[in-house]
């Protein structure tokens, strides 16, 4: 890994002036500083190098993640993440991102001038831009539902998606299903090709049937209830897991619309256990992401990378929360 | 979970003998001892409640695993599973155990007996005993390359076999090779059916064609090598991959005795990165089992199973190990 001697030889300027620009002084211009900061990632300086007791920061990157209120879905990741991370001297700093300003700074500019030491990210989708920087950046970064491949900097968690899928399989052929839907949101999100390639190969492993009718997709979540929902129930399905809360909730309050009684006529199953599940009518089955330890999980994976552990993956147990959307199908 | 009060309730006696009788006190009859381990580990009672000044002793169970060497195997686990423990405060015992004493007392038994807070278990077969017993525990335990799946105290580490077999694929299509064969040991141990699996993954990702007899499996090295390698030979194959580094030695060997030329004829590709590895003749590519980080990333398991974050799995990025035992194809 490179040092500020290798930026400043590369540069022809001196030490000094590296340390000065990667420090943000005063006395340097805006130009020479930019030069400096490009020249230091492209050459994967990385403040890791730097010793113990300087400041130790990360961020959490956030990306259409609500979390300052206990029922937004981030306030527990960012709580889980700082109950781990503050007792052991560590400052974090929540950072909202839009995909405008990922594409006004390369992601390990941004890291390097802002002094982070590394990152917890939250709620990207594959087509934000630094999804591309994360392939090849040097500062250690843990991703929340996204996946790199063979960059040692980057680790993936979240729950086992498909452990969560094969329990909402099994607890709904144990009820006595044999006919069960999926409905998804679409692609853009490496987590819903996850969890739809699980459902596959759930049913497939409890020896049931699903052929690619048995799933309908969409991008918003009113279009695949008014599309799939209706296909699927004219299927016969006696029930249909969905790949996240809201898609459920949508169905449950549909299905009451058709006069489809949940769970006598169709069984729900959602998946993330949003604050809100306990609380439809009737109160949702869903697989359960225990965001507290989500958090946690996301420092223990930036720790271990810091401590030259390089996880790719770790993934929490899946946990099923059976509440009264499911029943025995009719008849 | 149970409290040492539960279990005098329900066993009708003090809390002093239940507390006396798990911690092994001279004055209590062997019998009423077994019998309060007994409920103890039925009730779900745990070390982990006891207050954290008191002894914190974890184990390092290993079966067929040497480590006394640093030549051997299991040398860097241990060594890299102390280095994060003993800082911490931890006492560290390595304990071998055969199918033998698993059969002579209940795992959570014997965890609690010795006084262990959570083990980390190397070398188990699908058939070791206490792989039943894992299912149902509530001891913190983390398994090397095994898997149990649903009980939220045990998890899973090892290194991303799915990566590790791509880069393999992916290394010898980019030298040319189009026509690739597999050599495993057999399916006694839940790795060697990842990676068969991951094999034939990494093929169709990569575009190649691999039916069922492109693989060959046998228990004993020497079979495998005998019955299938002048099969896959006679297929055609320019490369094999091994499922571990012996096979891929034997291999290398093997071939010089038919005067069929590493890597001119065929190139192999071995995995684990054994010791001996870099001294074959050609040294063998292989990928990489960082076993320091390993044994590293088993302490990470423990300690956040302790925390109650419950992880599931958690695998290290995979790293191929490019010598000399690839080339380009003939021709």
């Amino acid at each position: 890994m490179a040092t500020i001697q290798n930026i400043a030889d590369r540069l022809g300027i001196s030490k000094g002036t590296v340390s000065k620009a990667l420090n943000g002084a005063s006395d340097i211009s805006e130009t020479l500083r930019k030069t400096v900061l490009d020249t230091a990632v492209e050459m994967g300086y990385s403040r890791i190098r730097r010793s113990r007791d300087e400041a130790k920061k990360f961020c959490i990157l956030t990306k259409n993640i609500e979390y300052r209120e206990p029922h937004q879905f981030g306030y527990d990741f960012v709580i889980g993440f700082r109950q781990m991370a503050e007792p052991l001297g560590y400052a974090v700093e929540v950072v909202p991102v839009d995909q405008k300003f990922q594409k006004s700074i390369p992601y390990d500019v941004f890291m390097l001038q802002q002094d982070y030491i590394g990152a917890f990210v939250l709620g990207f989708s594959l087509d934000d831009p630094w999804m591309k920087d994360f392939e090849t950046s040097h500062t250690p970064t843990v991703l929340y539902d996204n996946y790199i491949s063979k960059n040692p900097f980057i680790s993936s968690i979240g729950i086992d998606n498909s452990e969560g899928m094969a329990l909402a399989v099994a607890h709904l052929k144990e009820l006595g299903h044999k006919k069960i839907g999926y409905l998804s949101s679409s692609f853009g999100s490496h987590i819903m090709q996850v969890r739809h390639k699980a459902f596959f190969h759930a049913m497939k492993q409890n020896g049931l049937r699903a052929d690619p009718s048995c799933a309908g997709t969409s991008f918003y979540v009113s279009h695949c209830i008014e599309k799939h929902l209706p296909r699927l129930l004219d299927l016969g399905m006696t029930a249909i897991i969905c790949s996240h809360d809201l898609i459920a909730n949508a169905a449950i309050v549909q299905c009451q619309q058709l006069g489809v009684h949940v769970p006598e006529d169709i069984s729900i199953v959602g998946f993330d256990d949003l604050p809100i599940s306990a609380y439809t009518s009737p109160p949702l089955t869903t697989v359960r992401q225990e965001r507290l330890e989500l958090g946690k999980c996301g420092f223990y994976a930036l720790d271990s990378i810091l401590n030259k552990v390089y996880i790719g993956t770790m993934y929490l147990h899946a946990q099923l929360i059976v509440r009264n959307s499911t029943g025995r199908p009719a008849g």
